[in-house]
């Protein structure tokens, strides 16, 4: 099947514009067609094996929600004091996640077990099954924003907190908790960047040719 | 930036049609323009922190891929021993790399220290950076989509033999080897469902709503 440059330049529109979005949510319900459609394209992603170890946990109770924000705010207050003098009032001063106001939150977990102990593609590097899921959440993140929903990935949290507050067996890893709800609007660059926090990096300093080089 | 829905679908048209490919590559040179294209969309992914921890080393000599291939192929034979008896005998009987006939590989990395020590949103989460390295290779297949380009990941393959042969220090983390190029036809399906290796999960069984359930 040809993608046509009309086609490849909507995908980059998508792309392009994705941001990860803390303070632009609205109340506007998302109806279950559309988190369907985003959830279709999450389970889409590439996975080793083809093992598909992910599962998807919808939160949209107030009561769960209120208890992770809970557990946010425990971790953001130690992860503050990791950081320096006049970096730690910075960190302090920005907003990192969205957890309450965003109607939907979604957990992304990996079950490592899922098809067995052997995995084709996993024998020999076994982060392989774990990177699988990540490729199912930014699967998620890119769906999303093409049907103009923001999502912000909330990785400020213990994963025992996910675990208590939606019944996450031991045996499944928990990659990450992803809010989701339509925006105000999507900031043109990313939230880091405008705060001044760390900048947008030329990536012709990331690309080698035949070989690694400094 | 508003996503109209014929735009939102022809970014579905890309995603649902990615695939995994090893087979059909074409020797077909992909020009600078193009692999420039895909390499800022790789660089346009999520990170923790901002960091853009990651780099990427694009390979075209012949002399490279044939190193890179003989690592396979040990490899592979190293994980075929893992697999019983008729599970075994298909394992040997699938193609699971094209690293000597796509023009281009491409090998992606994390550095783990670019930005300090401390990085915001990796505070409690330490796997983050590593995470963000693989949004970089979804966005990295999916662009390469978009340009008709398929794109393989060779995970039977050890971090010792990309790192001799690309000349990667130790203190890169190597995500994975992609292996880039033009394709005779992308496949409807994943080879492993057509191969009778792993067959597609119904999506429904892995969504959750509120909690985790069995």
């Amino acid at each position: 099947m040809k993608i046509t440059e009309a086609e490849r330049d909507s995908f980059y529109k998508v792309l392009f514009s994705r941001r990860d979005v803390r303070r632009e949510f609205l109340p506007t319900p998302i109806s279950d067609d559309v988190l369907n459609r985003i959830l279709l394209a999450a389970h889409h992603a590439p996975s080793v094996g083809f093992m598909q170890p992910w599962d998807f946990i919808v939160v949209s109770s107030e009561e769960t929600k209120k208890s992770i924000k809970q557990g946010f705010q425990e971790a953001n207050q130690q992860s503050a004091e990791m950081f320096e003098s006049d970096r730690k009032e910075k960190y302090q001063t920005l907003k990192l996640e969205g957890i309450e106001e965003a109607p939907i939150g979604i957990c992304l977990t990996c079950d490592r077990s899922r098809t067995g102990d052997v995995v084709l593609g996993r024998t020999i590097k076994p982060e392989m099954d774990l990177y699988s899921a990540v490729c199912a959440a930014q699967n998620l993140w890119l769906a999303a924003r093409s049907e103009n929903i923001g999502v912000g990935w909330v990785s400020i949290l213990h994963d025992k907190v996910l675990r208590k507050s939606l019944n996450i067996p031991n045996n499944l890893e928990i990659i990450g908790y992803f809010c989701l709800g339509y925006v105000e609007t999507f900031q043109e660059t990313p939230d880091l960047e405008r705060h001044g926090w760390q900048s947008r990096r030329e990536v012709n300093n990331f690309i080698h040719f035949e070989k690694w080089q400094k």
